[in-house]
C-alpha cells in the first residue's frame, strides 16, 4: 500500500473503534453528544497561542471515507459487528462543528473547537481533529514568537530538512506563514498552499568550483536579481566577504543591481554580521543585506538584536519546525454534555489534578474589548443560551479566585467561534491564506504588550460567567458525594 | 490542490532547484559526485543512535516524478532554462546509493548513507533524503531509550494526537516499531506497515454512561477478551479500581477470562499503582495488569520502576511521537568528493567549529567486532578502496587526540552499508518490517552496557584509517593556505 496516496481516514486511535462500535451496538448509537477541544497550557511559558488547523480538518472531514480495504480490515479484528462496518461504508458527518477562525489568538482552557453530533461520529473524529490542532497551533504558536523577536525584520522558514516528516514540513511553513513568517524554502508548501519560496545556494555549490570567487560569480551570471552567496565555506572574513564583494563590485554593481545579500550559517553570528556590515559598507555595499542562519529561535534572535547584530534577515529552520524547546501542545478532546430528550445535559472528569477537570456543558466563548482601545481584556465562556446585555455593565469573576472580580461598563463582546459545520453540510468558506496571515496580525494588535512578552507574561483571564461556573461545581460535589 | 494526493517529488528545497539548474547550464551538469549524509550529536546525550528511514528514501526515489504542473511552476519562477524543465520532465535517478540497514546503530560523523550520482540528481535528492533520515532515525533512537527504559515490559506507542502531522503520526509508529515498541494506537499505521495496533476505552467512554460500573460492565460484555478499563475519570482508588474489581468479578472470571487490565491516566503513577495492585490482589484478580499512561519518557518509566511501582504495561505518547526532549536530530548532507577524468577528487568544507568540517571523500564504513565476544569494539571509516587484511592485527587511532589508539587482534571487521541503487537501479530488497525490528534487537546486543546506558555513556570510538586522516589534514592544510 502506498503511503502516498492511502486515505487518511484511518488515522484514528483504535480505542476509537472499539468504543463507536460499543456505543453503535448499544441504547447510545443515536444519542447526541458534545466535545470540546481545548489545551492546558501555552508552550514556552507564553502569554497566547494561535490557532491553526482547521483547513486540515475540513479537508479530512470532507474526504472521511472508508474504502473496502479498511472495512475488511476492520472485519478482520473479529471484534466489531457486522451492522457498524455496514454503517462505516456509508459513514457521512452529521454533526455540527464551532470553531474559532485560523489565526486567532487562544488560551489555556477555551473550548477552542466543539463537535455536536451523535457519539459515534463524534468519537470517530477525535484523534485526526487533535492532531491537526495540537501540531498546527503549536508552530503558529512558535512562529508568532520568532518572527516578533525579529521586530519586523524578514525571517525566512527552512525547515523542512529537520521535519518529523512530510506533513510536518508543509503544515509547519503554513502555520508559520499565518503567525506572519514571510517565505519558505519548501516548494512543496509554495506549490500547495502559495506560500512565498526562496533559496538561493548552499556550501556544495561553493565547494564544486575551482574557487569560491568562481562559484560566487557563476552564480550572479546565472541570476543576476536577487542572489544571496553563502559566504563560510572556507573563512567568514578572509575568504567569503572579499570574494562576494569583489564578485558584486565587479558583476552586478555595473548592472545598476542593488537587490543581493550575504548569508553567514555558522561562527559567532553578532561578531560576524558586525564585521561582515563594516567590510560591506567600507566597499560601498551598504545596500547589500546580512542573512544569518544556524539553529534560531526566538531567544537567539533576541540576544543577537540586543548585541546590535546588524542583521537582516534571519533564516529559521528545525527550532521552528519542530517547536524545538516545546514540542507538544498538549489539546485534549473531552466529553462536555450529551442530549437527554432535547434537554443538554452537562457532564464532567474529574481528577485529583485540578487543571485536568473538564469545564462541563455546551458552551459559548466570548471575547470582551475595550471599547476606546479595542484592546482585548478577557475572554469568557457562557453556557450556550445565556443572554449578555452589552448595554450594561459586565462583572466577571477568576473562577479559581472568585473575590477577584472585573466589571467592564464600555465594553463590546463578541462570540468569536463560527458555525462550520451544520447538521453535516460545510458552511464555512475558510479564507484565503493571506486573509488569514492578515486575521492573525490583527489579533496579536488586540492584545497588551503585557501579554505578548517572552518573560512571566501576563495571565489573560479567561472566566466562566456565574452560571457555568456553579454548573461546574454543583457536577463536581454532586461526584464526590456519590463516591 | 489536494495535500492528500499531491506527490511529494516538490518537497525539495527551492536552492536545490536553483543550484541543479545552475550546475545544468553549466560544465558541470555531468559531474560525477558523491555526498555524505551524517549527524553530529546523539540526541539525549545518549550513547548511540538507530537508523530508520530508508524504506521511505526509496519510496520516494521510486515515485520521483515531476508532474506537468510542477513543471509548470517551475516555469512561471522565470528563472529556470528550457533545457533545465524539459531535463526535468524525464528526470529519472540513475546513481548508486549506498547506506547502512534500517534498525542498525549509527554513531556521529559516520557516512551512514552515500549518494553517488551526477550533480543534479544528488543536489535534488537532499531535502527528501535528510527528512526521511532525520526524523524516522530520531524517533527510533528515542523509542530504543524507552523500551529499553521499561527493562522487559510492554510498551504501546499512542502518540498519533499529539504528533506533528499524519507522516509524522505513521513514521513514528513505525520508527518505534523497529526500535522495540510492542504496538501502537495508530490504525492507519497498522494498515499501513502491519504494526500491531490496540486499544480499548477513552474517558468519554466512562462518561457516557449513568455510573462508571456500568460503562466498565457494558465494555467487558461487548470486548470481553482484553479488556483494558480506564479507572480515573472520577477517582482511581475510590471509584475506578473498586468498580474494575466487580466487573471483572462478575463478568469475566465466570467465563473463566483472565485476560484484563487497569489503566491509570493521571495522578501519582507508583502511589496509585501499589495501592492498585494491593486491591487487585486483595480480590484475588492477581492476573490484572496494570497499564499507565501520562507523558511518559524514559526517565519517567526508570523513576517508576526504580519506585517500585508494579506496572505491567507502559503507554507513552506525546514525548516519544516528537523525541520531546530532543526533537532534532540533525543530520546533514555534505559533498565529500567528485569525479575529473576517473579519479575521485577529496573535498572539504571547513568551519571555524571544529564539528561543521567535514569528513573528505568517497568512503566505506566498517564496524569492528572482537572475535569472542561478538561486541561492537570500534567503527572505521577509511577511503573506499583502502584494503584490510583481516589476518593482520589492526590498530586505530583517535582522530582528535591522535595518541589514542587501539590495537586489536583477534577480530571481525565488517562493512556495514549495503549497496541500495546501482547505475540508478534498486538492488537492495528491503526486508520485513519485523526483520528490521529483528535486526535492531541484534544490533543493540553487539553494544557494550557502558554504550548503552543513559547517563555518561562511554563514547564509542568511530575512527579514521591513517590514510582518510591524512587526506583530511592536508586539505584543511591547503585551505588554510589559501586564505
Amino acid at each position: 500500500m502506498n503511503n502516498t496516496t492511502r486515505n487518511r481516514t484511518m488515522l484514528i486511535d483504535f480505542y476509537e473503534f472499539t468504543m463507536a462500535n460499543g456505543y453503535f451496538n448499544s441504547k447510545l448509537k443515536d444519542k447526541t453528544v458534545y466535545f470540546d477541544i481545548s489545551f492546558r497550557k501555552v508552550p514556552d511559558e507564553g502569554g497566547y497561542a494561535i490557532f491553526a488547523g482547521l483547513g486540515s480538518m475540513i479537508k479530512y472531514i470532507e474526504n472521511f471515507e472508508f474504502t473496502e480495504d479498511d472495512l475488511q480490515y476492520l472485519k478482520n479484528q473479529n471484534l466489531f459487528s457486522d451492522d457498524f462496518i455496514n454503517y462505516l461504508r456509508s459513514f457521512k458527518f452529521t454533526g455540527d462543528i464551532y470553531c474559532v477562525k485560523e489565526g486567532t489568538v487562544i488560551f489555556p482552557y477555551e473550548p477552542v473547537l466543539t463537535v455536536k453530533a451523535n457519539i459515534v461520529e463524534a468519537q470517530l473524529l477525535e484523534t485526526y481533529l487533535l492532531l491537526c490542532f495540537n501540531h498546527q497551533s503549536l508552530i503558529a504558536t512558535k512562529s508568532s514568537r520568532i518572527k516578533r523577536a525579529a521586530k519586523g525584520r524578514v525571517v525566512l522558514e527552512m525547515g523542512a530538512r529537520r521535519a518529523h516528516g512530510v506533513s510536518s514540513a508543509n503544515n509547519g511553513s503554513r502555520a508559520a506563514y499565518i503567525a506572519g513568517i514571510d517565505a519558505t524554502s519548501n516548494t512543496l508548501a509554495d506549490c500547495l498552499y502559495g506560500i512565498p519560496c526562496s533559496g538561493t545556494m548552499a556550501h556544495s555549490w561553493v565547494q564544486m568550483f575551482d574557487s569560491e570567487e568562481e562559484a560566487f560569480r557563476k552564480y550572479v551570471r546565472t541570476y543576476p536579481n536577487n542572489a544571496t552567496l553563502l559566504v563560510d565555506t572556507y573563512d567568514t572574513l578572509r575568504s567569503g566577504i572579499p570574494n562576494a564583494i569583489k564578485v558584486i563590485k565587479e558583476e552586478l554593481l555595473p548592472k545598476n543591481i542593488t537587490n543581493f545579500a550575504i548569508r553567514i550559517d555558522s561562527g559567532d553570528l553578532t561578531y560576524l554580521s558586525k564585521e561582515a556590515r563594516k567590510m560591506l559598507d567600507e566597499a560601498g555595499l551598504t545596500m547589500c543585506k546580512i542573512v544569518v542562519s544556524n539553529a534560531l529561535d526566538e531567544y537567539l534572535i533576541e540576544a543577537l538584536l540586543n548585541q546590535g547584530a546588524p542583521i537582516d534577515v534571519f533564516g529559521v529552520g528545525e527550532r521552528l519546525v519542530t517547536a524545538k524547546s516545546n514540542p507538544v501542545l498538549g489539546g485534549v478532546y473531552k466529553l462536555c454534555a450529551m442530549e437527554n430528550e432535547d434537554e443538554i445535559t452537562p457532564k464532567i472528569k474529574i481528577s485529583d489534578n485540578p487543571v485536568k477537570i473538564t469545564i462541563p456543558h455546551f458552551k459559548k466563548l466570548y471575547r470582551i474589548y475595550d471599547k476606546k482601545t479595542h484592546k482585548a481584556k478577557a475572554d469568557l465562556i457562557t453556557i450556550f443560551d445565556e443572554k449578555i446585555d452589552e448595554s450594561k455593565p459586565l462583572t466577571i469573576f477568576d473562577p479559581e479566585y472568585t473575590w477577584k472580580t472585573q466589571t467592564f461598563k464600555e465594553y463590546i463582546i463578541k462570540d468569536i467561534r463560527e458555525t462550520i459545520y451544520k447538521d453535516g453540510k460545510l458552511v464555512y468558506k475558510l479564507p484565503s491564506l493571506d486573509q488569514i496571515r492578515e486575521h492573525t496580525k490583527k489579533e496579536l494588535s488586540y492584545l497588551w504588550d503585557e501579554v505578548l512578552r517572552f518573560d512571566n507574561p501576563h495571565k489573560y483571564y479567561v472566566d466562566l460567567s456565574e452560571k457555568l461556573w456553579q454548573t461546574k461545581l454543583n457536577l463536581i460535589k454532586k461526584m464526590k458525594k456519590s463516591l
